[in-house]
Formats: C-alpha cells, sequence, structure tokens
C-alpha cells in the first residue's frame, strides 16, 4: 500500500510527518512517498508538483499545508478529489472555517489548533531562525501528543484499508481538550503542563498573525515576531518538562510499528512492547474517530 | 531555476532542507521540488522516486540520505550521475569514507559529522521519541552554523549557475573545526558553547552506532539509546543557551533572502538588512569552497 | 495630601499598589491610606468600607477591583463620584467594555490587559495556590513595566494636584504595545521576552476565564486551572529571565522617589539617583497622556 | 462575623493576609475588612487609621507590621487592647525580643523569623524591585507552609468564636523548624528544599539588616543590598522547586475552605476536597496551639 | 591497618580520594595517609615523596596519576612493587593500554575511562578554572557511581585483609557499562542520564587531548580548551539532575562506613542504614572481582 | 623552593589546594608536597604524619584542617613552630575565635569564613554525599575568588621568600567584605550573586554546626543536614551563574603561573596571558596584607 503525502508550504506537522507514520524504516506493510513544492503555495506550484505524487498511485493521499483556503491548496484539493484517492487535508488553525466546506468535499481533515504560523518577517526570519522555530513546535507538537493523534489517525486508516472495511475520514479538530483527553501521560500535573505548552503554541499563532498581516509599521512587528519566538522557544522548554515528569515515574508511554503496521505500547523503559490489541480493535469499530 | 531535493531515509538535516532556500516564501528566482522515500532506503524505492524528482528537470539535485555507501543510495546517486544534472550529496558521518570515491564521481558533498543517527530500538523508538530526537538536532544543526553552511552553499551555486559560471560542486566536511570557523558568533565563550553542542551530537552518533549495531543484548541497548537521546536533548538545550548570549549583547546574526534570492545580512534586531555584497562577490570568484 | 485606595476584591495589581507609591516609606508630600473588603466585592460590602476610606479626606481616590461592571464595584465609583473626589479605577481586561461609561462619567482609568483571573475553583484553589498566583502575577507586572506605569500615572497626579494645575486623569489601556513603547529595557531581547511574558498572562486570564465560567464539568475545568496556573509560572519565570539580561549589561533602570516624592532615576547599580527633570516637566505640561 | 485587619508598613506576608481567608471569595461566616496605612508607620499614621478599622466593630483583630517594638505599632497594640477585641500580632523576626511583652498584653502573636526586611536604600529600590522582592518572599511563604500556619491559626479563632468557645490566642514563632514540622509534603527531599528557602529567607533579612543599619557607605551596603535581592529571588526558585516535587508524585495537599469556613482538605489533582474533620476537631480542643 | 595513598598529578578523582574511605572519620579499623606531588609527576618528585609514604608501613598502597607510563609514575609503581605492598593503580583513560603490563607485575587497578584530562593551556588555565573543573568532574564520579566502585573495591580488600583471606586485587575498567551494571539508581531514565553525564566526561577527555596534545595554533586550541570545559560544566549539572531524580522518589541510596568500617546502606532518607550483610559477603568470597 | 603542605582533616579548600599553585604542572620554581591524615584529625595522626612533611625540608608550611583549636591540630600548630618553618594557618570559620592566639605564636592564617562544615551524620552522610558536597564547596570557592585569594597569597611568600625579603605572613578573614573588595567581575551582578553564593555557604555552615552538635533527635538532624547540603548544591549553582554573567561580556579574568611563577593576568579568551607586573609590585612592597 501506498500512502502519498503532498506538502504545500510549511507547517509544524510537515517536516517530519511522513516518519511518523514508519519511525524504524522496517515497516512492510506501507510505502510513503511525499512530493512538496518548498514553502511555495501557488496554483502554479501546485499544478506541476501534485501529478508527481498522484503518479505514485498512492491508496491515500496526505495534503498538508497552512491555511487550505488560498487557491493553491484548493487546487491540491480539488485535484485529490478528481484523482478519486481518499483524502486527508492536515493544516492549521486557519483551516477551521473550512470545516463544512472540507466536509461537503469528502474530504478528511486534522486541524491543528496550535501549530503555529511562523514570524515571516524578513527582519526577524532567516533560515536558521525558521529551523529553530520548527524545531521548538515540532518538539511541541510530539510531547503534547499531537503527533501521536496524527499517526493513529492515518495507522487507523491504513488499518481499514488493510480490512477492506469502509474508510471513515477523520474529522479532528486538534485543541487543548483532545490533549486533555487524549494524551498518554500519567500524571496531571505533567498534562497540565502539556496543554500549557500547547496553549502557548496558539498564543504564538496569534502574535504572528497579528506581526505579519496587520501591523505594517516595523518598529511594531519586529518586536512582536521576536515576541512570538520567545514564547515558541518556552513552550517548547515547557513541554519537555512535562516529558520528564513522565520519566521521573518510569511511566512514558512508547507506542512504536510493528513491522507488520500493527500498533504496539510499552510503558517501562527496560520492557519490551507488546501488541496493542484494543487500540488496534477501536480501529476497525470506530465509524467516526 | 528549480532545485530538486531528493530525501531517501533521514538525516537531521532533512526535514528543513528544502525550507532553508526559501525561508519567507517571496524567492522569486527558483523552485524548489522535494521527492523522498520517507524513511525507507531501498533500491526499489529510489528506482520509483527518484524520477519523480527528474521529472522536474531541476537544474541542481540535492540527494539527502544517510550512509550514502549502501545500495539505495548509491542507486540515487548513479541515477542523477546519468542525468547529467549538477548534483551534491548531503549526509552525516559515515559518508567520510566515501568522500573519494564521491569525488571521482563528480558528486559535490557536504558531509556533517554531527548529523547523528537516531536510537532506532523498537523498545525505545516510537514516531513521539523520534519527532523529539529530530526537533533537538534540527536546533543544533541550527544554533551551530551548520544549516547557515549548507544554505550557503547551495545560495552559492544557484547564483553561479544564474551568473552562467563554471561550477565548482562543494566538497566539504563540516565538523567542529569548521563551526569554529564558520559561525557568525560575536562572544567566544558562546562559540565554545555552540563547538560543545556539535562535539555532543557526534557523541550521540557513536553511542547510537553502537546501540544499534552492536550491542545484541536488550539489557544492554535500551539503556545506550537513551543515554544517547539525553545527549541530544542536552545539546539542543547547549545549543539555545549559546544563541541566548548572542541576544544578550544583541549581536545575532541574521542572514535572510532578498526577492530575488541575493544574501542580506544583520545584526542588531531592530535594524533593516541589508545587501551581504562580500558573500556574494565571494561565492562568484571562489574555484573552490 | 492623602490618597485613598480602595479594594474591593482582588487583581494582580491590588496586593503591593499603596506600597508602590512610597517604597522607602520615607516620602514627605503624601499619605497613603488604603480600605479594602478582602475578596469579597458585594454590594453590601462596599457601602460599608467606602466610606471610611473617604472619611479620610483623600485629595485622590483609586478605586481596585477586578470586573468594574458588577454592583459592588459600580457602586464604588457611584459612591466616589458623588464625593466630588478625583478617582481612578485601576482594574482588569473585564473592564475595557466599560471605557466609554468610565469617561462619561468623568473617571480616569488604568486598565491592565495581562492582569489575569485567578483560577477559582473549589478543587485547585486553596490559600496558598492563590498567594503563589498572585506573586507570580506581581512578578510579572512589576518586571514588564506595567507597576511602573501605574505608580508614575499617580505620581504624575500628585505633582499636578501639589502644582495646582487642572488635572487630566489617566485612559490607559496597558497592553502589550504599552510594555514595548514604556518599558525601560536597552536590550530588544529582553524587551521580547517582557512582552512574551506579558502576552501569557493575558494566556492565563483567557484560559481561566474560560475555566471558571464556561466549563462545568470538573474534569474539564481542574485541568483547566492548572494549565493556566503552570503558564503563570513560566510568565514570571520569563519576566525573571528578561530582567536578569539587563543585569547582564548593568543596565537596569531604577527610579525611585526621593523624599519629596519626585521622580528620581539611575542604571549603573553602583551610582545614586538622580532628579528625573524630563519626566517631571512632561508629566506638568500632559494635557492627555 | 468580622476580622479586622490593620497592617501599618509592610512585611511579605501582609500583601495577600485578608486574601487567605477567603480565598474563592466564597465563604458566608464571616467579613474580612483592611485599613492600612501604606508603607508609613508612625504614630500619627496609627492614630488616624487604627479608628477607621474599629469602626468596623471586629470580632478579631489582626495587627500586621514589622518591628512592632516602634512606637506607631506599639500604639496599634495599645489602641486595640483598649478596644477590648481580641488581637493578634503578625509581625517579623524583630519581633521576636518583644515575645514576653506581648504575652504579658495579652495579645497573640505569629513571629515569622523568615520574612524578611526588604533592601531599602534608594540606589537599590525602587517601586519595581519592591514589588519583585515583595514576590519572591510571598512565595517563598506560601510554598513553605507559613502562610498555611497563618490562615488555619486564624480559622482555628474564627471556628472558636463560632462555637462560643473560650479562646486561646496564638503564640507561635514560625522558624525552620516550624516547617520541618508542619509542611504538607510527602518527599522529605522536598521538605529539606522548603525548609533551605526558608533559611535563606532568614538570610535575606541578617543582610538587609546589616546594609541598612549598619553599613553607612554605599560602596559597602549597594552590594549588600542586591545580594541580599539575589538570594530572595533564588530563595523562591528552591520553594518552586520543592513544590514541583509535590506536584511529580501528585501528592500536593490542597486546603480551601469550604462556603461555610470550615476547613477542607484533598491530595490528588483530579478528586474533590473533603471535610478535615480531623483538624477542625484539634481546634476546638486545643487550649494552646 | 595503615591505607597509604600516593598521588602524583592529578585526575579527577585523586582530590577526595583519602576522604572516600572514611568519610565520616568514625573509622576506627583503619588509618589513612596520603603523600602528593601536587601536579608534579617527574622521576625525581617521586624519588623524593614515595619513600615518606612507605616510612608509614602501609598494609595497601594506592597510586593515583594520570598516565601511569610516564617516567614518573612508573618508578612509583616499580617502588612500590619492591617493598611487597599490595598495590592498586588508580588512573585514567590513558592507562587502558598498560593493561597488561600492570596485570604483569602483580599490581591491581582501577582505570576510569571518564575522569578527563584537563584543558591545560595557558591562555585558558588558572587556578580558579582548573578548581571548577576538578569541582565538575568530581560531582560526575561521585553522582555516577566511580566513586563508589572505588572506594567498595578498597573496602574490599581492607575486609579481606582483616580476615587474613588471600587478596586479589581489582582489574577494573571503569567505562559506561560498568554504570549501567554497577549503579545504585532505581529510574532507568535517572541511569541514562547518569551514563550520558559519564560519556560527555569521556568527550571533555578526547577534546583537551586534541587540544592539548595535537593543535599547535592558539586560535584553534583555545575555543577547544574553553568547548571541552563547557561539557564538564554540562556533565556535572547532567548527573546532578540524574541524582534528583531519585531524591524525587525517596529512592536515592546511601551506603556510609560504619565505624567497624563495614557497609551499612540505606535508601528512604529518614531511615538509618542497616548493615550491608550481601555486599560483605560477596567481598569476602569473590577471588577476582 | 619546597612548599609544604599538611592536611589534617578537611575543609573545602583541601582538596585541591595544593593543585592552585602550580596548575599546569609547569613551575619551575617550587615544588609542592603535601601529607595528609586523611579526614582524621587526632593527636597521633599528627604525630605519626607531620614530620614526614617536615622531612621534605620546606621552605614554608600551610596548615589546612577544621577546627585548629582542638588537640591535633594544635599539635600540628606547635610542631611546626618548632621546627621554625614559617607557616601558615588555612581553616574555616570555627578558627575565627583564635586570631589572637594564631597572632601570637607567630603564625599567618587564612580563615574562610564561608567553608562549610559538612552534614556530617551517618544517616545522610556517605562517600558519595561527601565527594558531592565538597565539589560544591570547591565551585563556591573557586568562583567567587576565595581560592585566588589564597594562591595569590602563598604566591606573595613565595615571590619575598625568593628575593630574600623579610616575610610578613598573612592575617586574613576572608568574609563576604573580601570577596566585594578582591573579587575580579566585572558586572556589579554578578558580583552580587558571588557574594550571595558566599553567603549561603555560610549559612551551610551555620546550618549543619546545629545539625551535628546540637539537636540530638534525628528527626530533627535528617532535614537539617538535607536542608544545607541543598543549599550547597544552590550555591554552587550561583556561583556558576555568576561567572556566566562575565563569560557573556568575555571579561572573565584569567590569573595563570608563568613557569618562572610568576603572576599573568588577562581577560579577552582569545588573548594570551601578560605579565602581572602590579600584582608582583605589590607583594613584594607590601608589610602586611
Amino acid at each position: 500500500m501506498t500512502i502519498g503525502i503532498f506538502k504545500c508550504g510549511n507547517i509544524g506537522a510537515s517536516p517530519v510527518f511522513e516518519l511518523l507514520l514508519d519511525e524504524l524504516a522496517e515497516r512492510e506493510d506501507i510505502k510513503v512517498r511525499t512530493v512538496t513544492t518548498g514553502s511555495k503555495m501557488g496554483v502554479d506550484d501546485v499544478e506541476e508538483a501534485l501529478p508527481k505524487l498522484l503518479a505514485f498511485n498512492p491508496n491515500l493521499v496526505i495534503l498538508i499545508s497552512p491555511n487550505p483556503a488560498i487557491p493553491g491548496p484548493a487546487k491540491a484539493r480539488e485535484t485529490t478529489l478528481q484523482s478519486g484517492v481518499p483524502s486527508v487535508v492536515v493544516s492549521d488553525s486557519v483551516a477551521k472555517r473550512l470545516k463544512e466546506e472540507l466536509e461537503k468535499q469528502g474530504l478528511g481533515y486534522m486541524i491543528l489548533m496550535g501549530d503555529p504560523l511562523i514570524g515571516a518577517r524578513r527582519e526577524f526570519l532567516d533560515p536558521v531562525e525558521m529551523a529553530i522555530f520548527n524545531s521548538n513546535v515540532i518538539k511541541v507538537l510530539a510531547t503534547v501528543g499531537v503527533l501521536r493523534i496524527l499517526h493513529q489517525e492515518i495507522d487507523r486508516l491504513i488499518a481499514i484499508l488493510k480490512e477492506g472495511l469502509p474508510l471513515t475520514l477523520p474529522r479532528l479538530i486538534v485543541d487543548t481538550d483532545t490533549i486533555r483527553d487524549k494524551l498518554d501521560f500519567s500524571n496531571p500535573y505533567a498534562k497540565a503542563k502539556a496543554m500549557a505548552a500547547y496553549e502557548l503554541t496558539k498564543k504564538v499563532a496569534e502574535i504572528n498573525t497579528r506581526a505579519c498581516f496587520i501591523e505594517k509599521d516595523r518598529e511594531k512587528y519586529i518586536p512582536l515576531v521576536a515576541c512570538a519566538h520567545e514564547i515558541a522557544q518556552l513552550a517548547a522548554k515547557l513541554a519537555e518538562d512535562a516529558r520528564e515528569i513522565e520519566k521521573y515515574s518510569d511511566s512514558l508511554a512508547r507506542k512504536p510499528h510493528s513491522k507488520k503496521g500493527t500498533p504496539l505500547t510499552k510503558t517501562k523503559l527496560t520492557q519490551s512492547p507488546t501488541s496493542d490489541e484494543e487500540t488496534y480493535r477501536n480501529w476497525l469499530k470506530a465509524l467516526q474517530p
């Protein structure tokens, strides 16, 4: 089975997305193929690049971009719909207002409320600052459980496709409540810190949006983007602190993929992972996530 | 001009690589296209995926993978050579022993001695741990100047191609000495900390190599991968500390791309970037980096 | 001259407010008198307590409370207006929608957008948690310059009253922009961190409001208040980090009161403060702050 | 029932004192009224302000000030004694030598050995530094259990008054031993850190006393007050670390007031507080605390 | 019984070595005598100083020095061999290549792979930097269990000598594996951090060796020694973090000596130590450590 | 010239003392010889061991011990006095009351007020805890300048002896004032933090003295020694923070010895040290330090 990933522009969940599905590079049940247009999101970019992905004949397509309402990503949605391959949009908080349109189009979606816009102002952002920002956001998304939700949803779809069952595409808004309900942390204060870290990335999004689109004066937007990236750094630190607490009680959950692609689970560090039957059964019987 | 990036397996520099060239998504002189095989590195993967990249008719190809000696990446090198497009291999320390072969093949290379192997043991590595590890490595590579070296080398090639001058492909082993010589830090202790952070990622590589390929007993390799990832986390923290020092004296260098793709530079946060003429001139006159 | 302060309920700026005006207890030009109703904000509380404050015959009254729109604080505004003493309302972000009403009433106001509601849920809040929360908020408000703005505005009014000039009461919404413009920090990254700290207290307000007034289910509101207080703790740490940077360059501004109540200023730690003539002149000539 | 609080000058326990008794503003059994003289402690200040407090007809009076031996606070003691209302003096370590006099006068007392004098030197102290210092001291007093002791003693008196039993006023010297015996921490290292934090505030008191009253030369006292406030900052950090440890094992005790004012208790974050019968019974049967 | 310790030059384990055997100064079964040649390691130094140690008629001699292959320490080995007293060499990683020679000579050895060379370059090292470096190394060696291994091996020899049993001298290479197997930590992540700290001191050794013996140019070696000492500082911090985790679960093992010199053991802080019979029995029955 | 060091029992300055005089092991003008009695301080220990030191015919003797008033160290003083070699006592705060006696005896002294007693209780102290405590104390003494004062005083005596001038032995009480006056820090807040760190080690001494000699009940002394060692750990961290600040402005003073033993000095990390003529001249002309 082939999972096709199309990245058009970047969100925090993009850079490591394809690696989430096969973190040990030993999975025998799927192939993952990605095509990207770099940071650009134009209609031309999409028209040139997306067919290359579809040429892999994917069984499932993931479309990742910021703001899926603008023409480039809209074109990408349209093109995959025409191809008939089941598709899931992964995007940031801007996508929330597109929720109904996506449902009408028959696309799945996973909208990450705390995957923040970067501080894209030339006085502040250079390749190094960009990479550090993404590093911080990746750490938050990983630690607070957002990336877990993402890969498990895709894993669920793969499982259903493998079993030949009818597919229900995800319709997820991943907000702080989701973290509260889904995060595998045993300590409630660790969970509170994780929620706090995610709230901070939402705050980053809010400030950067203002700095990038509203403030026109560099005396105003430079301090704002700097301020937002300080919060991103802090959010990563806080997420790390939360995870440390789970280490201190040796209760950190790990959920690797087996070679067959089925979900495994473990907590004690020195133990071996065992098959996560419950999760797998839930995947197969769930009609709507 | 089109820059084609082929990722086959993952190293720390991979996830944000294509974004480095156009961090503001405003560059008008280049298009960036990426095709990846996910975490897999088989010959089949390469044979299926690389042609999709070459179909973009790139003017320059970057091949990123760990260990370029194994069959999959070797096949990728061979295929791009056949295509006649100038190509640069970006890889980790394992690639060092391939140096002469790469030179003979006429490939450029940028070998990152401190881009470490991940702790790929199923008892330890799951998608979340994988993402966090990459987050830490990205922060180190960005902060200590490795990502700066990478994008500037590609930028140099682009500049030469645009000017129609003869191309000298990079032959770079990026070790701690390189950081000492190229990092734009003004404080010598900040530089020492950055060098230390890079030495730590080299140590991570060393420990994970032992844990993944030498130790067969889980009582032995589990503590080792856990130990290596603790060092990765610490390296990211140390790199961050180093960068903070530069903030404290408001001497943090920022080098964004202009819309035309030419290099800009600035230090004081509240200033605007100006054209980095010197760097540009050096690019054009250098015969060998 | 007597400054009367009436506290009815608590905001983060309340606990140390009266001390701001005479931090060394050596000021000869004013007396400060405070009456409070503890944490209660009922109409009865106000009716009983406020006359005790007015009995001091204050030349200026400061009314501090959260949410000045509810009956108790509204009664307090009405009563002081009847007394004819010039009065200034100090309150939190909820007060922003009362702006026009306050202006019509002829009251001055200083509305602190980042003075957050506490996580007032009995499963979480006890006297110790309450005190720690206030400790964190006080540190943020002090460090990022909000308390400086508060005392300087009152000092300005005192100066005008002493000179017998016509009084223009403050109309201030103290938001992150205010910090950017008024904070005496020399390092721009320190300022960015201070702005970030203030944004975090705004986030605390947002989460606690939801946890206290919207969520009805304890499984939902307990994690939220815990999350909000984690952010408050982090905001205090970030504010402290910002101030440390100013220490590192020995550029921390200090602005004590002289015995006569006039503003002094200094930066280098080992120097003595000197008269801040410029600030004083600006106070006297400003018609509208 | 009315609790009257008179603050004359400031100690670390003052700013949030009245809030401790009714942290949720929902208590139906008491009213709290506070009158303060700001930072001033003169006889005139007391003579003018204290009658305003007594005019509330309090059932219990708390007199909070530094150094209760000097004329202003002495006058306050005398005046409340004349009023016949049961009264408790809350003060700092200087008050220890007044112990016998207070007992003779029939006043209760709670003397906080680790509530330190501030670094009241004009070259160093301004309103912002003052507020930050108080923030740090409040965090220590809260975290290490001093504020718990304070509010429970007052709660005990209220309970006895409500039951119409004979009142035994507190005679407490709150030193590090008290913390060892009364702090609700389950981890012995957390307790050791809390004791250490309290010892540090005692050290702050010692250094500031020397800096404020003994050293006459600014070259000498400026470094000393700066040194003392660094220790205060560190003490707050250490207290926070201690509390974090209790969070890590989800054993943090919380003791809110019920609406009726009776003591509640809980530890696990997600649980609801239950009635603390044992504490309440002990309050009623204790003849001498 | 007299334990004679000869220090010739310094390694990280040297400064507190003799104190390890009798940390409470209450042990009645042994006397410890040390003679050192300061930082010097010449043959003359040894020839003058070692006889003074042998004049104490020690029952056991410990020879501590870096690099025991060079003439001074070689002379020390030769001289103690001639004296007939059982002797153990304690040294750093350079000694590993001397392993067979030491065995042939009939000397015991404990070779500490993570006891790093100092950054002995006059542009960098002064007495203060030297002391801080040793402080950091001592903290790592203590925390990760290396000093435990050292004193228990000597304690074992003392026990055997006291029982009149045949002596088997230690032949230990103390590397990261040793820590994994011998460290008394209950938390596996704490152990991973401890292993990481020890790996960092090995890295320090590697960098300082290059900086001291290979790089000739001060532009090259100054950054390297600074970098190595930054890592040493970080290693100490990491070791401390590891130990803190054990505190958080109150599982920190303590193994004091009884007055009779027998091993005691305890974990819970508030408990008393009890006799460690198992360790003692193992000592007596072990033929080869 | 031979410098003889006799250590009898341990203080924080002992473990690295002899290394301070020749940190690079390249000094050609002196030999350093040390004899110690381990942690024991009995008269017998001294009578057996001190003659071995005097047998080196030292030109100067340093006697280091805690509490020099008790019989063992007193015997050591007496014996060195009889030998006629100029001698300097280095000791902890307990020695302050012996000041006059030392002066009468014609001994020099350097009394370190912040070199604290260890928490010598068997329930708490084991070899590992002992080593960590010493690590922390060494870091404080080094960083705040105490070790600088120690080695420069000995260096001064050596210089005078080499020049054949009359010797004035040091009479130093090294308290926080000394640090304020002698520490080579350029940033006043760094200096304040260093002073604070030293005040903390004084606090450690105070608490451990109580825990070791006054409290008899293990429920009382165990928390106290744990508390004291937490403060020691914090003091080391604070000292490190202070030194970091000097790194941030690249103003960290380094004062290595030249091969000839003369004092060198430097600040900028990348510079070479130069001869510290001024210090040397001061040494020769000072009659009394």
